[in-house]
């Protein structure tokens, strides 16, 4: 799919297709469709981090709330979003050992306690020894360097969908 | 539930619980977390509302776009959720003959390709026929117009999906 097919797209489309890149958060996408047409797969993708940068605090802590734990209870229960599901799976989140999951456990629930928003990291951009240490790390931040932190992964998590639902809508699809 | 119980909720439970007051967009639910405690259940509707507010246009036009259209596709393949679905229903959207089926299809085509996003209504507050006439005669608005008035329905479909979930949650459900 080129970006000029994406372009052309009528919003439901737009939105069946792209509405998952930020996790749960299909207004993202469907907001964006209003600055159509995109030049290219950066300028959409610019167009989807703009619109969370001027988002209130709390709008982007909305959007970090909309995303499931690493290796908690939506994955437990099989409800994660297809996406979510395959970069968890990708990064061990369901083949984590007994002590491994307990610890992934505990340092979830002591950051969401500390900040009132999960954990967000891509998945896809590392394996399991970093998400833990990285989660044990960032439960040291201050709240506001947290919440920074945590959208800066959720451009990259998007980065990453939009490159494979392009690659993977043949032209023909559409 | 009295609004103490549903200010102690932590934002997991609370997403589970109000996410969908605003039609597949819990972001809005999630954002305004930050905002508790709420005093009443008016303050969390007009937190809502007042977070609605203050998104950008393209922002308005997302939430409108997360709208699925009224007796639409998503009615016909069972794919809407449990809130839209009796509202539907309520509304008659499930029982329409045949001409009323293409009129309601043609009117919503019509709408959607003048627009950029679907007609939105409280259907609660309205019966088939009224729906019917509403969407007709509001194809002729100008645009602005127009997306003030899907999210003035927005924002009363939230109302009555805030108290009938206030209503139907016992505080020992918590």
């Amino acid at each position: 799919m080129d970006i000029a097919a994406v372009s052309a797209l009528p919003y439901e489309e737009f939105v069946d297709i792209f509405g998952n890149v930020v996790e749960n958060c299909p207004i993202v996408t469907a907001a964006v469709w209003s600055q159509r047409p995109f030049v290219s797969l950066s300028a959409l993708e610019a167009a989807i981090s703009d619109f969370i940068d001027v988002l209130p605090e709390a709008g982007k802590e909305g959007i970090l709330r909309c995303h499931p734990d690493l290796a908690g209870r939506h994955l437990q229960g099989g409800t994660l979003t297809r996406e979510s599901r395959e970069e968890q799976a990708g990064a061990g989140m369901d083949a984590l050992d007994s002590s491994e999951a307990s610890r992934m456990s505990r340092l979830n629930g002591e950051y969401k306690e500390r900040f009132g928003f999960p954990f967000v990291i891509c998945a896809r951009m590392n394996d399991k020894a970093n998400i833990l240490l990285q989660l044990s790390a960032r439960c040291q931040n201050a709240r506001a360097v947290e919440r920074a932190r945590g959208i800066e992964e959720v451009k990259k998590i998007c980065r990453l969908r939009l490159q494979a639902l392009v690659l993977n809508h043949a032209p023909n699809k559409l």
